[in-house]
């Protein structure tokens, strides 16, 4: 099974121009462009052969009309606002291919290959609520209250957009075999390495935290240093202190980030009353997690002590870790090496479809480079060159993959 | 010359009502209950004897009629918005009780006390405002180009007042032997210790810096540590290790404030790609102010050698320490210890109209006790008891400098 590279890239193309905003494009969940791109979809998902619809929530999903197990490839094709026109829109593109190469080689064979789009993977009113309504996880509760940026409710967006009543699609045990899920890396590891294929080994878990300092507002001319309670200055040697425990925790591939910040009042001649800030910090492993949270934790709860400010740090976010499938995994490093391209096994430290597909099914991911490391932004973009290896890489898994089902059942 | 203390206190309660606001007052200048409080303060004085008027910035000054000679007490009754009750209208009721008092006791002697509540202090458009045009060091270009914090121009506030065209009073060399200013501490010392009077040596210096770091915005999940260059980082380490120099300094009463500070772009899973940070310090002392300086710009100097991250330090406000008369503060601890009360020597950590005019007259400020220290507040405030003794301090040293002057010419 040969994929036809020149078709992919143009259907890439072709996918650009809906939503387009400069070198990106701006399709956010719902929005006018996005729901353009999941008509399109379906179209493009009939023409190859496949039986396809938008479900419930707006998962554009196709299905190998003759086969009765697939592989599910796939991602997404909405975006963050004003975003990069690869992201999720990649990992779909090659679902579409290799599912139409499938049929081209193989039209009549029980094994086969489905694709979907998953609707609202970047949150803009529920992250991955296409995927989580996928696996049977999504609550009512959450669809009801959900709403974006601009307070425009979920159940608006589906109503405008024609869904409600529509039935949604849901995993199926008996016919899905497995998700494969290609995404740019959205980071700098491989264009820095120069290594075209990433074979993700899990997706990190990550640690919230809002740590709070509470002191008193003073005269910053008339108030003797002495006499001061300092939130800010608090908050300072507090963060300065755990950046130092965690750059020496020593666990590789460990990651942190302080990325909000602020003080009250925020005046230049007033000491400061009150000083927060974020902290987060992502890993594959429940051990390094915990490790992280009992430095903030002990830290926080040791302040007290030794200062007259108040300091409190509350967990606000827990993503625990997943893993990727072991043998889906050998696969696609056998499938690169079948391909003469070199891969790493890292893990990914963003979120995905694939960590929601992932509790259910035997998941994996292939990650392509990002140029720079960019995502999320209208400069986000890999060479041609990049994007057809990790097709064929992908392809080539599949095959593996549906070759030994076949040769199985 | 006794002071009538009921007096002093009815007539602070009487202005306290001109823009009351909870337990403080809203009168910032050139607003309604500003220029009300001012009209109100001209008949006062008239009441008291003293010929008066508003200026042409809105000040208001009372001549001692029959006098040649004069002490000018006084500050100004305008406030920050919300602010306390007390701050600077103090000193302006103990003008005017001490004013009518040795009009009482000597109506026609050549040497008396003039009046002043000079206009916008707090400068809701041009800080000292009324102080700056009374000593002659207003700009034309300043007032034309003012603006208070909601775009209003001060040409419009004046011309709203009913001022335009209304002749300026000046500083008279010939007729003005000193400058006395009584204020609240606005700090907690006086409170702290149990002393009710503070004898101003010198209002200190001020700097201010705006540090800013420069690095890269990045997906806090994907980006590896070692390849991030994180702002936000940076300037918690920076700031760390300005605070750990500030405070090994080792200068008494240098001040120092971190009091504004912001990530860009500010959001929990992206790394800072631009910090910033509000730096102040302030002292009496010119190599105080020089060494700390000298920390900051060295510091930032240096900071591109070991950091992926770029640094400036912008100086942002320059305003030099102003001394106080040596006479007149001997004048004053005298008359403390005439009236049997302890007082210190301190100085002032926050700027007032005695820092304008004394660089063009003997001038002397005296402190009384801020209750646990609060100021532009509502919760500011001061014992009766302490308000008294401040008035009859300032009181006998006005006494003490007019029979000196007397006995010399």
């Amino acid at each position: 099974m040969e994929i036809n590279s020149k078709r992919l890239l143009q259907k890439l193309e072709e996918l650009r121009k809906i939503g387009q905003y400069q070198t990106g494009v701006h399709r956010p969940a719902f929005s006018p462009t996005d729901m353009e791109a999941r008509r399109w979809l379906v179209g493009e998902m009939e023409k190859a052969g496949l039986s396809a619809k938008i479900d419930g929530v707006g998962n554009v999903y196709g299905k190998a009309p003759k086969a009765s197990k697939t592989i599910l490839i796939g991602s997404h094709t909405d975006t963050v606002p004003q975003g990069g026109w690869l992201d999720g829109a990649l990992g779909v593109m090659y679902g579409l291919e290799i599912a139409r190469s499938r049929l081209e080689s193989a039209p009549d064979s029980h094994v086969g290959v489905d694709v979907v789009s998953f609707q609202d993977e970047e949150g803009t009113y529920v992250g991955c609520l296409g995927s989580r309504s996928f696996c049977g996880v999504l609550e009512d509760r959450v669809v009801s209250e959900a709403v974006d940026s601009g307070s425009r409710k979920l159940t608006a967006a589906l109503e405008a957009a024609g869904l409600v009543g529509v039935p949604r699609c849901t995993l199926d045990p008996q016919r899905h075999l497995a998700y494969l899920e290609a995404h740019i890396e959205q980071g700098p590891r491989l264009d820095q390495k120069q290594i075209p294929i990433g074979i993700v080994t899990g997706i990190v878990g990550i640690r919230r935290y809002q740590a709070v300092f509470r002191g008193r507002s003073d005269h910053a001319g008339t108030t003797p240093m002495h006499l001061r309670k300092d939130a800010g200055a608090a908050l300072i040697r507090f963060a300065n202190c755990l950046l130092e425990q965690f750059a020496g925790e020593g666990s590789a591939d460990a990651v942190w980030n302080i990325g909000r910040i602020g003080f009250t009042p925020g005046v230049i001649n007033v000491v400061p009353g009150e000083a927060h800030m974020s902290i987060e910090f992502r890993h594959l492993s429940l051990e390094t997690l915990g490790r992280f949270e009992d430095m903030v934790e002990t830290a926080a709860a040791e302040w007290g002590r030794n200062s007259t400010t108040e300091c409190s740090a509350t967990k606000t976010l827990v993503l625990e870790p997943i893993s990727m499938h072991e043998g889906l995994g050998r696969a696609l490093i056998r499938a690169a090496e079948a391909r003469r391209v070199s891969s790493i096994k890292m893990p990914s430290g963003a979120g995905h479809d694939a960590m929601i597909l992932a509790r259910h099914l035997p998941t994996a991911m292939l990650f392509v480079p990002s140029i720079d490391g960019r995502s999320h932004d209208i400069a986000e973009d890999t060479s041609e060159h990049d994007i057809i290896t990790g097709a064929q890489v992908l392809a080539e898994a599949v095959r593996i993959t549906l070759e030994a089902e076949e040769a199985i059942h």
